[in-house]
């Protein structure tokens, strides 16, 4: 936003104004007028409300950007299960890939009794070494969605490149598009043609305009809805695998009205910190938190440890739901060697 | 932690106990032995837990390098107000400059009436530009003392210089290291040395681990005891003025066992998404909040954008103790022009 | 590497040697050895060296983990230019977008005349908003191998999306993985099994042990070789676009001993430092830069701002082959306004 | 910068002929008028040229913020050194910390060998850990004086509070601020207060604008003038100890035209990299580099890792003023334990 003073007032007062609406300024001389320019870290305020201070003569704004998004609703429903402002927090849980089918059946059971509502498992994995376990892909689909279904829960899994997209959105109820493909333009195309619900996680460096604009990408090509996830961003703390960026949370719920929910098993990386956060993320105005849970994290074929036990998983869905505060994870005590193969 | 596998022991096997126990591990082959160097992201698990698992041989560790930090209790007593774990909540509020004795007088009845326990305001002020307000020195904390003493409110304000020190540890209950100085050792060591308890900031830039040494030399120079305080870190993000870690919160709570509280004002700037954020960090694990308030942001010599109103004020207060949920701030109505000058 | 010290030995004596090699070190003690994890950050020495130091009884190491890169030549061949350690500079220029026939014609008789060897333009454009131009696709290839061919230049573009691959390798030199895609595993694969060279761009968010991961990637499926380029990582610095990593430049050119080039324009994003972090990159190691120019920036549909003219890329190449020191870009006088569409 | 364009004039003309000065602009709507905002990574451009700009009406300007400064020539002179654009590359060498009369007069012998023309050394250290060594105070001053006076060199080294200040500035010829305390406003006035010159680190987490204020701060306070020293900024990297930001050297030598220096010894921590991020820097438009040197790096009471022998010290003075090209770090052969103690 740019604010012009007009002639014969006093800058200081509309200054004074300005920051009086929580707004950040910096003063532009011209050779007719003062004009202060509202950085973006400022609140959201409405130009008409800004028009009425004395001595403004104009606001120009920026035209929207993203005219899709800014017609979503707060809310979205994704298999009758309705996830943002004012709806009961969501609990979306499962293993990090979809290891065998007997895996996610029992996994599928605990997030059930643990009041979740979702099962996420990745079918098709984006790993760093090209040596690393790519996941099982339509296998692993199938099982999922014969898991959930048994347990009367949805299925959120990722779709890894646009030939995936009409595949996996046969099996999903929220296709997810994963943090490092935000900026995959053809990928978000496809995901948006599948027409469904889609879960965009944002980019690990992406600020959060840019993750707005990928988010537009989808509902222009075709998705029904989107749902944000904040996942963590690149920062230089190392105690922590990323940086929960708490505060995006809060603009884009608070702010941007928009449904969102939080994965502290990435941002984090630390089964130890896990309760802490979701409490945290449904604070801040998150819709739901997405976990990582395994009942075996030593086997787990990725990401294992940040994956919660099941014990976990009931505490936090415990706390959610019935918001008990305090509680820790439960200590692991096994310490005899298991191997993972039956 | 470095872990040294026996000979004759499947490493893999000790590996997946490794990651039972939540801890991410990097494989080091050596000429006699298998050894897994577990990564500073991992969770805080205890020596003799990892020397059980079957297989594993030794087990290194650092030394510790915060010895009277360990020692500190998680909870410390400030002019018979308890911050830290199992205590209530503590509110700290007030405005970013002492400007008058006044202006002073009246924040504090706010605060006391928000249900706070502590008068914030800066006397010597840290600033960007040389040619900004630098604060009203030794008048600034005077009239702090008073207003916070007939409002029954402990005083919590800034040192900026060593030669301040002893003349703030005179009249703050607990004296503040900011964040630009939490690097700066001679400000630790004549801060330390008034022997007060001491709220110490986190620099924009500083690791957790850093943090803690800071925290280690104001013990080690006498300091009572120390809060420490999240005011957010640098990132990419412009839509907040800093990045706030909530993890890094979660972590020195929940697993350092410190007191710890969030400055959500600094942290994002921004007024409309304090609240939400004082609730986070007390989901997180945070024993306070620390907020910026004024009757007239618009006229604050500092910071004036992110002050918060004493009707906010009030509202964020009453959530912390009855934590009553949702909530936003109430909006500025007013867009007259007001000089600050009355 | 985790070296171990032996028994009766002080290991302060082995830490001094360490030391003197230039290592990082963090002491562990176990309860049978002392040993010194080697922190990331310190240079690369021989497992051999550190075992001939008096009192070190084993030094452990990690297996390659990018094999095929580690044999990978430090120059590269691509379409007959050498571009590596030993090999003169390589200048790489032309349009963000390729946008008419006639343009990418003009431009490649500006880039040979300035002693460039390859020419570059988006027939694919990945883009922050969907409603910004995404390309003109194969026309645009087209387009490309014709004006390159004219003018002796070789051809470096951009693949988006799996699908697209054999077309681009078709018309390409050497095709581009994009920063938005180096994390995209699925693109890697496809460009990989072109069998052609690969100019493989940093994530904005990656590691460089992600980045030399990606480049794994493309080896493993087929790629005939990879030159890595720089082109700035995200940082909280808005005088420019992103933050140039000049040491990652030198890390990959000196002691991973892999052909590297960077691209200042988006590293910067400002033409006026162009030509100094040109110089910069080539004495840091870089085997040659990738610059965007345009006759008419304020025209083009991408980018223009950090296009630099054909004087200024005449410039560049002059310093660049002739080591001429010192030069401005030339500055644009012209202030009358032209209608983009001739 | 905010550019307004005049009623009955295609805004698209007038963004097109701003974007061909290379500017970054950001369109707004008044009810008025279209203005531009020109975001701050773009080139300076001078408003009379903007003006110039045919549909242009207005264009309007934030105030010189940091009036000493831009006054301020771009090249100092130092106890008869000239430092800065148009002057010989200049060397600064020396130790970490001051820690013998032996050790500074030999090193000191090694710099003028090299071509070295300021010997540096730590007389008080800022350290991250209590327990760390601080250096010998008074004492080292006197050593490091003495040494360089016999070997006409000039001394830099760091105060580390107020009231060092005027100590230091009595043995200095350049009185440095360190990284840890460029937002230190007392140690700036107490440093400008001695009216010397004074060599300013950049904060770790600094932005460049902070840093110019910090520069303004100095020079309000008396100081003689200012040279820059750029040293390494936070980032996510972890294979070098900082992350070198070589456009910000850019940027403050050609636009903003003032001394600056480079210290790739802290940026990268890594001794392999610091021959080419020398020739880097004064490629980029570095008045000098100022290194970490050492006889017996393994015996240095800090950063021994980073610093380099008196042979890699030589090849750096070479490089840089006979600019041989190319050249690496000579390796380290010796493997055998020497204790530190003589």
């Amino acid at each position: 936003m740019i604010v012009t003073v007009g002639p014969n007032v006093d800058p200081s007062l509309v200054r004074a104004a300005l920051i009086e609406h929580g707004l950040w300024v910096r003063r532009f001389d011209g050779l007719d007028a003062v004009q202060f320019f509202i950085e973006p870290m400022s609140p959201s305020v409405a130009r008409e409300t800004i028009l009425k201070i004395e001595g403004v003569v104009d606001v120009a704004v920026s035209s929207p950007s993203t005219p899709r998004l800014d017609a979503h609703p707060s809310t979205l429903d994704v298999g009758g299960v309705a996830i943002g402002a004012g709806a009961a927090p969501v609990l979306m849980a499962g293993p990090c890939s979809v290891e065998t089918e007997e895996q996610i059946h029992s996994l599928a059971s605990e997030v059930a009794r643990a009041g979740g509502s979702f099962l996420r498992g990745g079918a098709f994995k984006p790993r760093t070494s090209p040596y690393d376990f790519q996941g099982h892909g339509q296998s692993a689909l199938r099982w999922l969605r014969t898991a959930a279904d048994q347990h009367h829960l949805r299925v959120v899994t990722e779709a890894l490149q646009p030939s995936d997209a009409p595949l996996v959105a046969e099996y999903a109820d929220l296709v997810q598009v994963g943090s490092r493909n935000m900026h995959n333009a053809p990928l978000l195309r496809a995901v948006g043609a599948t027409h469904r619900p889609v879960l965009l996680k944002r980019g690990m460096a992406a600020t959060v305009d840019e993750w707005l604009f990928a988010a537009e990408t989808l509902l222009l090509h075709g998705a029904q809805g989107v749902v944000l996830c904040e996942r963590g961003i690149r920062g230089f703390e190392t105690s922590t695998r990323f940086t929960l960026d708490i505060a995006a949370v809060a603009l884009i719920a608070h702010v941007h009205h928009l449904p969102i929910i939080v994965d502290p098993s990435h941002a984090a990386g630390r089964r130890d910190l896990i309760p802490a956060l979701c409490d945290a993320s449904i604070a801040a105005g998150a819709a739901g938190v997405m976990v990582e849970s395994h009942d075996r994290p030593g086997c787990a074929l990725s990401d294992g440890p940040q994956a919660i036990s099941p014990e976990t998983l009931s505490m936090i869905g415990a706390r959610m739901f019935a918001r008990t505060p305090g509680g820790r994870e439960p200590h692991v005590s096994n310490s005899s060697l298991r191997s993972c193969v039956a």
